[in-house]
């Protein structure tokens, strides 16, 4: 059997969580943290990150530090993680759909400036499958109303957006606050965990309160205050340093892990390349301004029978592939709160797509024979 | 050096991460974390727990479930740690904070019901030092107020609560819901964790949803709907099975770290109690309704200026001892919300208390040694 993943392992996980556990240090905000925070910071050009438990964490942390309050209205993409909405739904937020790209799940730039209204607080770009949304858009309909960006880059960890001016910058680092995500089905993982990064000094602190539970506690281990207290609401984001010791052995080895994702992702694009175009299939492609950091591969069917059929045989081929998100403006929850716009490029996602096994311990020779097993149906 | 807390490690905690990250299954709900779910249902009759990151989590998992809306008042102590009060706020609930009682810093349950407004929604009493609140007028005036308990229980593991008619329940087993910390401060840890303890049937099908983020993936895992989606708010509150697999090892071997625990907690009261009352010193008690599981051992001094003296006196002879909370309704978030009522016994002991090194792995030649230098002192 081909499972559709499989955490990969460095080898020096548990090695760091043995030090971690033997120095003694292993609530929140220990060595590995620390050491996290700063690599990260380094090789992203990040002002400034706090690794949380999940990225669903990082984006509440998100929605408290830009005061979403009842009412404010938030745009993002209807194809995307319920967490997405979620934490700023906690706020009090309505959330506002917007569709995605006919050529990529990503949000539909061009729709967003359309359903700012006075109580339009932020928008919230989803890098779906880490392929960048159009930032620099993004980015300047936002400036020219107001408005805050948080990225949700939970795919996204080493992927990149190039602005017209050829300025390339990682995804994460653009809007005013990002949340990554290092769930077991990431790029590199820790089991559960996330992380905010902050790229305007206008949060930078009030972010570290909000992290430490609403208390200035690191201005006070920093020597900057005399006591700390509660300053602020918050919550406890901090994950144990046991999940960052994980955490720091996958960081180390970011790059080789990526090298053997590209490989498999590049072998499924031109293996069934061909194929899909003879059969009205969209392959999993991104536009000029984005990178390929190889987090997903997936196919979109042109409709729900093919995409199951397709399941089904290579279930039956011991290979398993999986569909994705349903568009959140149908769930039980929201539709009724929703506005009742079509979106039919989220549906059209919801009822056609289909990811493939991609994850490093994956060997070619799997991966050539999904290829081989997809290619035998024809529509 | 004696610090003031040292983790205790049982010698299994990396053996089973290892397993964990080994097995590939390292997010949220694996095989630790329900082995953990139920040995804590059977050990401590919880009609259903869930693992959550912190137990600021499984405060905020509360909040949720009983609603707490814009407006809605929640009763508890001021002499508490943020989390307790943040969980609430973050859902727009106003803060009505209570005043310790004058034989321990738990809630003084007779203070409560002249505080109950229409506005009124919950009472969260704090089981301080794992000493429990007394349920029984709690519950009582809940009951008789339509209002819901929730326990903050965050160090209340292994402690007993006992009714006038004889019966006996652990703590957080009590009120609708409960709170349990694992934070490396407490009895038995896994670096940042807690848990949720659902004690009515109400709340344990919507407490699962809100725990994996407000879908209902959980029902659909066990067959009872054909597919899962959106059907309410929620969060991601699943710590990894890494944290799990390490408090796995900490629960095999709850019985062993509470009768050490308790051998130091004794020998501490045995050795202190004289001089105590000889010195106008307020030693840790509990009421009669109550058992101790030894999570602390504390002193209240009758002064801020003594107790620095000896937190001074202690740290010239090597000995960590540390204050506690700080009044929350005077607290710079807090102070201008608060309703201005004086809250005697709770700044008492945010001037007065000194919580002294108990943990497993202190051994009593280095007890009595901390006790030798206190008794030098006198006021």
């Amino acid at each position: 059997m081909i499972p559709f993943n499989k955490p990969h392992l460095t080898g020096k996980e548990v090695h760091y969580i043995y030090d971690a556990v033997q120095s003694g240090k292993i609530s929140g905000n220990g060595k590995y943290t620390q050491l996290c925070h700063k690599k990260i910071q380094e090789d992203f050009r990040i002002l400034k990150c706090l690794l949380t438990t999940s990225c669903t964490d990082a984006l509440e942390m998100a929605a408290i530090l830009i005061d979403i309050e009842s009412g404010d209205e938030v745009i993002m993409p209807s194809y995307t993680f319920v967490s997405t909405a979620n934490a700023f739904i906690l706020r009090g937020a309505k959330i506002v759909f917007v569709d995605s790209r006919k050529d990529h799940p990503g949000m539909d730039e061009s729709a967003i400036e359309e359903l700012i209204t006075s109580k339009t607080k932020a928008i919230v770009p989803v890098h779906y499958a880490g392929v960048a949304c159009n930032m620099e858009i993004i980015m300047d309909v936002a400036k020219r109303h107001g408005l805050y960006v948080v990225e949700d880059a939970a795919q996204a960890i080493d992927s990149y957006f190039t602005f017209s001016n050829g300025e390339r910058k990682p995804l994460g680092t653009i809007g005013h606050l990002a949340a990554f995500s290092f769930h077991e089905t990431k790029n590199i993982i820790a089991g559960e965990g996330g992380m905010l990064a902050v790229n305007t000094e206008e949060f930078v602190q009030r972010a570290e309160i909000i992290w430490e539970k609403g208390t200035n506690r690191s201005s006070f281990f920093r020597g900057e205050v005399d006591k700390y207290g509660w300053v602020d609401m918050g919550s406890s984001f901090l994950p144990s340093d046991i999940i960052a010791a994980f955490l720091w052995a996958q960081l180390e080895n970011l790059n080789s892990i990526q090298e053997k994702r590209l490989s498999i992702w590049n072998l499924y694009f031109n293996s069934l390349k061909d194929w899909a175009k003879e059969n009205g299939i969209q392959i999993h492609s991104y536009p000029e301004f984005a990178t390929n950091n190889a987090h997903m591969f997936y196919l979109v069917f042109s409709n729900i029978d093919d995409r199951d059929l397709m399941i089904k045989h290579l279930k039956s081929n011991d290979i398993l592939s999986v569909f994705h998100y349903l568009s959140l403006h149908k769930s039980p929850f929201y539709h009724e709160k929703h506005d009742g716009r079509i979106l039919l490029e989220s549906d059209r996602y919801t009822d056609g797509l289909l990811r493939l096994p991609i994850y490093h311990d994956l060997d070619l020779d799997s991966v050539n024979k999904i290829i081989s097993c997809i290619i035998q149906l024809n529509f």
